[in-house]
């Protein structure tokens, strides 16, 4: 199936799917609703909000390759058996997710192997959404990473530097892929030079995106997939809710998968602010 | 375990984890390296150390149905293709994993439906370990939370109150679903009674169990189950590292998936402390 008529095919389904959630909304949001009713509070020491950095899988979600990568399979209901239980068959880089050094690499780490202190991360948050909104191919260059310094200060040992490119809001359709006619993906990533200065200059311990992936859409040779990973580095691929950011100040809580291993994988990411 | 011993315990483990990527001499090891040797820094406000409540999932972690759960399947490999990539297969109820209200309710809050906020939560540790040790049958009951709330103060709104049986070390064997000749399990879990106690009398928002369930192994009609979940609430499920959480103090970041319409499924949890 060439690329248009998947896409085709999953924005059909997806259309078909609202209609169907829409329709369906009800009694059981009604007990999640009282799980929300608290009133506020301070969530951890010297935090007031968390914000959820996650999309929502499901088998529509749009992927690097452009087909489905999520799998959900009803093993038991309610109604029959007294209990709801399923399986699901994912592709480890879906939704919002982690790149492991393994990925790229031919024996770095793997996803179970990322040091938990690198888990929770002091967040920086550089802007190019205006420049991507004029030019999708635009990327996150050695000068973007010195004017947020200018502005912001050092990085902080640890952290995860963060791509915004305003693509988050695209999840839910095309867009986000951005194919054109000859299958080339277009969408903002790092350049190969940003990741090298990271590494050379600063002591970022992940990068993450929000995009489907640390290049640019339109990268031939993932040049900044095999300049970060192997290093011994981690990536976020898909991040959501960037926009809702501050530069600096957030402390990013990723929940990377466990499993033995792993390249990668679907992952709960939280930001406290 | 005290505050102090928790900050102990953490050290120790931070300085072997050092020892251990000093010794690598392979390539990527020694860039990651670099991402451990950090001076001791506030992982975020307040918070100086991070517990990773979550066992590593592999094909041979233990299951409540007894069978495998986890299937990891490599679709490309860096020798032949220049990169790592898999698929993995799960069944939602395995490892360290939530159960959504879903899991037993006709119409319960979905895994992707549990409200953010409850996903940060202050932990509540009920120790039952001594009992636990003489019978592996044995509850955690009204008379522990009043217990632990006379030595403690109230349950916190939102909070998760967890049962530590000690079981959480028994995760690589056959000890921790402890199954006798006729296959009945035999590990700790919550009394139906104490799910209703904190339903009724607190604001907790979640319970979890260093066993394979919120039941006790040996229960025949899953009664904590049909207590908990369909009130709105979530569980979570083989919690690793309570012996090194404080009975109060910690929060505990939750890390659920959030696939459409998941019954639950596996969690990357930490306690910050």
């Amino acid at each position: 199936m060439c690329d248009i008529c998947v896409m085709t095919a999953v924005k059909d389904r997806m259309l078909s799917r609202r209609g169907f959630f829409a329709g369906a909304a009800g009694a059981g949001l009604a007990a999640a609703a009282g799980l929300t009713a608290s009133a506020p509070r301070a969530l951890a020491q010297g935090h007031t909000a968390v914000t959820d950095m996650t999309h929502e899988l499901s088998a529509d979600f749009p992927t690097f390759f452009g087909e489905q990568q999520f799998f959900w399979d009803q093993k038991f209901n309610f109604a029959d058996h007294g209990f709801n239980l399923a399986e699901y068959r994912v592709n480890e880089h879906t939704g919002t997710h982690i790149d492991a050094p393994l990925h790229f690499s031919a024996d770095g780490a793997a996803v179970n192997e990322i040091a938990v202190e690198n888990l929770v991360a002091p967040l920086c948050v550089i802007d190019i959404a205006a420049r991507a909104a004029e030019d999708a191919d635009t990327t996150l260059t050695p000068d973007d990473i010195r004017a947020w310094i200018a502005a912001h200060g050092e990085i902080p040992q640890n952290a995860c530097v963060a791509l915004f490119s305003g693509w988050g809001e695209k999840a839910s359709g095309p867009g986000f892929r951005n194919a054109d006619a000859k299958g080339v993906q277009h969408y903002p990533g790092f350049h190969p030079e940003a990741a090298k200065m990271l590494i050379e200059e600063t002591g970022a311990a992940s990068i993450g995106s929000d995009t489907l992936s640390l290049d640019p859409g339109n990268s031939p040779d993932f040049a900044t997939h095999y300049a970060w990973l192997p290093s011994g580095r981690f990536g976020i691929e898909c991040l959501a809710n960037l926009d809702r950011m501050p530069a600096v100040g957030a402390t990013l809580v990723i929940g990377a998968p466990k499993h033995k291993g792993g390249t990668g994988g679907p992952a709960r990411i939280f930001a406290l602010v």
